[in-house]
C-alpha cells in the first residue's frame, strides 16, 4: 500500500481507495495505522447511525430506505453491514452482496459487509477504522448495521453517534431481557413492521422501561413506527436522528461528551490489544502459551500462576 | 475472606462459601484469585454442558429438564445462568430467582445468575471461574446456560466441555446467519418445541450447514429433537452429552484437546486484563485517559497516536 497516494485518494472519495483502506484495516496491515492518523484530522464530520436490533426485526430493509431518503437529499452515504458471529458466507453476507449490487450503481452509496474473521484486535475497532475512512472520504451519513444483540454488537453500535434499536411488536419470552440490554444504548426506538399487531403493547413496554431509567444526557429517547418495506415512516426516523444529532452538538463541548466517552473506550481496546501482541513479542510465545495451556487442561499447572509468570518477564515485577 | 477456610469449606461442598466464593469472583477480589489456585488442582472432574441458542428458545426449561434428569441419576447440578446484556434486573435475572426459589430446596442442586455488570476482566472468565468453584465442590455436572446469540455468549459457551445449541423450529430472516454462527461451536443441536410446524425443515437446513464444514475433532454434532415443557427428549440429550464427553476424552491426551484450547484462551484472556490493569497502575491514569479522549473527540490527536506513547512510556520502546 502506498501510504501518500493512498491517503489522498481516499480523501477525494475514490471508492477503489476505500475499500483497500478497509481491506488493510481487517487485515490489520501496519499502513492501515499510518494511513488512519493521516486522515484523522478530516473526520468528524459525518453522522454515524448504529443499527441494532432482534433478528428478524427488519434492520437491512429499514436502512436501505433510509439511504434511499438520503440520497434523495444529495447526502453521500456508506452502509457497514456486520455480521459478528458468521463463520461461514451465511444468509446476511449473501443478503448483503445482493444490496451491493442494487446499491453499486450509485455513486453517491458505499456498500460494504464486515465479519468477525481475521480481525485482530476486534471487530469493533475495525467498523469504527471504516467509518472514519468514509468520513474522511466525504461520506455525509454512515450507516453501521449490526446482526444479533450480544455484547458484540452493543460494542460496535456504541461507537456511533446515534443508535438505533430495531423492535418489531409481538416477541416473546426472552425478549424483555433484550429489550433491557438495548435499552441503555438507544437513542432512538423504532417498531418496525408496525402494521402487525401488538405494536401498542410493544411501544407501552418501551416507555415503561424508559420511566424507570434517566440518561446521564437528559435525553428521552424517541419511538418511531415504520413499515419499511413500504417506506413507511422513514421520514420521521430520519428527522429523529437528525433532531438527537442536534441534541448531542449543543452539549459536545462538555467533558462527558459522547464522542469523547467513546474515545475513551476506543483507546482502551486499542491499548489492550498493543500490550498483547508486545507480551506475545517479549513475555512469552504462541508455542509457549500452547505448552502452557496443555498444563492447565491436565492440572499440573493453574492458569492465575502462570499469568503471574508472564507479567514478571515483561518487567512489571512480582505482583500480589 | 479468610482464605484458608473457605477453601476447606468450598472443597466440602458447604452452598454458602460456594456463593461467597462466586461472589468474590464477580467483584474481582484479589481473595478470589488466590483461593482460585487452591482449588484449581481438584477441578477437572465435572462435566460443564453449555447451553446456548436464540431468545425464546426454551433454554431454561431446557436446563431445568436436565438437571432434573442428572437428580433421578444421583448426580449434583450446578447450574450458571448468564444474561450478558441485561444491565437490569430485567425479566431473565427474575425469571431465574424463581427458578432459585424453586430449586434451593433440592440440596443437590446450586444455581446462580450472573449478570454483565461488575464482571471486571469479562463474563467468560467469571463464568469460568464460578464453573471452577462448582467443580472443585464436588459437582458432577455444570450447566452454564446463557441469553441471546452474540459473541460474548459464544465465548461463555466455548469454555464449556460439551456445547448445546438449542433452536426452534420456523424461525425465520437472520436466523440462518445465527445458525452459521453457532454452527462452529455447537456439539450438539436441539430443536425445541419440536410439536411445532416446521421440525423437519429446521433439521435439514442444519444438516446441510453441517455437510459443508468439517470439524477437526471429526465429530459429527447430534441433533436432538425436544419438548422441554414435556419434558421429551430430555433423557436423548443427556445421553448425546455422554457420548460426546466420552468422544472427547478418548482425545483428551492429543496436544489440541479442547480443554487445552479452552485453556489456551483463558490465558490469554487473563493477561489482557492484567496488563491493561498494569498499563493503567504504571503508564497512564484514568484521569488522563478521559483527557487524551477529549482530545480526540475535538480532533486535536489521533488515537492510535496516544496508544504508541502509552506503550513507549511502559518501557517498550518506541513503535513502528
Amino acid at each position: 500500500m502506498e501510504d501518500e497516494s493512498l491517503v489522498s485518494t481516499i480523501l477525494s472519495g475514490d471508492k477503489r481507495s476505500i475499500a483497500r483502506a478497509i481491506s488493510a484495516i481487517e487485515s490489520a496491515d501496519p499502513a492501515a495505522t499510518r494511513m488512519l492518523k493521516a486522515i484523522f484530522p478530516r473526520t468528524g464530520r459525518a453522522v454515524i447511525v448504529g443499527i441494532t436490533g432482534a433478528p428478524g426485526a427488519g434492520k437491512s430493509t429499514l436502512v436501505d430506505g433510509l439511504a434511499s431518503y438520503y440520497r434523495s437529499h444529495v447526502l453521500k452515504v456508506g452502509i457497514i453491514a456486520v455480521d459478528p458471529s458468521s463463520p461461514f458466507t451465511g444468509g446476511a453476507i449473501l443478503g448483503d452482496r445482493i444490496r451491493m449490487q442494487n446499491m453499486a450503481t450509485d455513486p453517491g452509496i458505499f456498500i460494504r459487509s464486515m465479519a468477525a474473521r481475521g480481525h485482530l484486535g476486534g471487530l469493533a475497532r475495525a467498523t469504527t477504522d471504516a467509518a472514519a475512512v468514509l468520513d474522511a472520504a466525504g461520506y455525509d451519513r454512515i450507516i453501521i448495521e449490526t446482526v444479533g444483540v450480544g455484547q458484540d454488537e452493543i460494542d460496535i453500535v456504541k461507537t456511533a453517534d446515534v443508535t438505533v434499536v430495531v423492535l418489531v411488536p409481538g416477541m416473546g419470552d426472552d425478549i424483555q431481557a433484550i429489550k433491557a440490554g438495548l435499552m441503555e444504548i438507544a437513542d432512538l426506538f423504532v417498531i418496525n413492521k408496525a402494521d402487525r399487531d401488538g405494536v401498542l403493547r410493544t411501544e407501552r413496554e418501551i416507555e415503561s422501561l424508559l420511566s424507570i431509567s434517566e440518561r446521564p444526557d437528559g435525553w428521552v429517547p424517541k419511538i418511531i413506527k415504520t413499515i419499511a418495506t413500504e417506506k413507511s415512516g422513514i421520514e420521521l426516523l430520519a428527522e429523529a436522528v437528525d433532531e438527537y444529532v442536534s441534541y448531542l452538538r449543543s452539549g459536545e463541548k462538555s467533558p462527558d461528551g459522547r464522542r469523547a466517552l467513546v474515545a475513551e473506550h476506543r483507546i482502551v481496546e486499542m491499548l489492550r490489544d498493543r500490550l498483547f501482541q508486545l507480551a506475545l513479542e517479549k513475555g512469552t510465545s504462541q508455542k509457549e502459551l500452547r505448552d502452557l495451556a496443555r498444563s492447565v487442561a491436565d492440572r499440573s499447572r493453574d492458569p492465575y500462576s502462570i499469568v503471574d509468570e508472564i507479567v514478571c518477564r515483561l518487567g512489571f515485577g512480582p505482583v500480589v
